[in-house]
């Protein structure tokens, strides 16, 4: 890294947190990246996004996706959450970069009946295929995080950050 | 895989490349997503996103970026473009996954001229960072392609259904 050049890090004040926690709990999807088992390269998606009864990043996905197949074959993952409206400049409105391992939740495991219930409050239309059998939540066990703000107003954050 | 499971992808066809075309066409942004040098794992980012002269992908990044760091250490990338709009489930709104390796073009290089001018007309507030010395163009060589045209519309694309 070039010492020269000024750190565009700031320092995580509780505005930034605010922020971050604000982005995930209000993002319906998100873009997803996985390590592609074909390839090993990576591989962007978008996929629905909600969060667990505990506040962590989560999605409904089906076997049939390729994203699901690379993260049985590889949990790591990276999420993008904060979506621009359709004016303004998208470079300019705030989003996080969190950074995961996934962990599937399978109909019928400990804990399923209170994710169902809660992710069905935020994305009613999942009712349609939340009980196909090919169907699955992945919960997200963030280890990283960064919040870009806007051009130039960028924080580096850890779970805690999050309150995860 | 499954084979008792029904294939979700479809035969290509013209109106699907054409999809795919004006999605990349008419993308200002995208989710970059790269291998994290640090952890080797994927990590998604919002970047600015437009075509060279020739209709590739490409977008404007600066120096100080993570995802330049990552993209200077492995040239892997995967980027989704086709945001939903304000309205509708974003999970019906078509979106195109691209796979592709960058390269660089920076400030002086054969071709920097044509592709700046090229990227002006559509993202003229660069114009006001264009010319730092840290900003460079990251040129990307598409691989495969996944085009997905709305819940269970699914398509796999050459470089030549996109006209690359």
């Amino acid at each position: 890294m070039n010492t020269d050049a000024p750190s565009p890090i700031r320092p995580t004040d509780d505005e930034a947190r605010s922020l971050a926690r604000d982005l995930m709990n209000k993002a319906r999807f998100a873009a997803l990246g996985v390590v592609d088992p074909e390839s090993n390269a990576p591989m962007v998606t978008r996929v629905a996004f909600g969060t667990t009864p505990q506040g962590g990043p989560a999605t409904l996905v089906s076997d049939l996706s390729h994203h699901t197949r690379a993260l049985k074959a590889n949990p790591a993952a990276s999420l993008l959450v904060g979506e621009p409206g359709s004016r303004g400049d998208p470079l300019t409105h705030p989003r996080l970069t969190l950074q995961a391992k996934a962990r599937f939740l399978r109909h019928g495991a400990a804990g399923y009946t209170e994710m169902a219930a809660h992710w069905l409050r935020d994305h009613p239309k999942s009712r349609l295929y939340i009980g196909f059998a090919d169907f699955s939540f992945v919960l997200f066990d963030v280890h990283a995080a960064y919040l870009n703000g806007g051009f130039g107003r960028a924080f580096v954050m850890t779970p805690a950050d999050l309150g995860l």
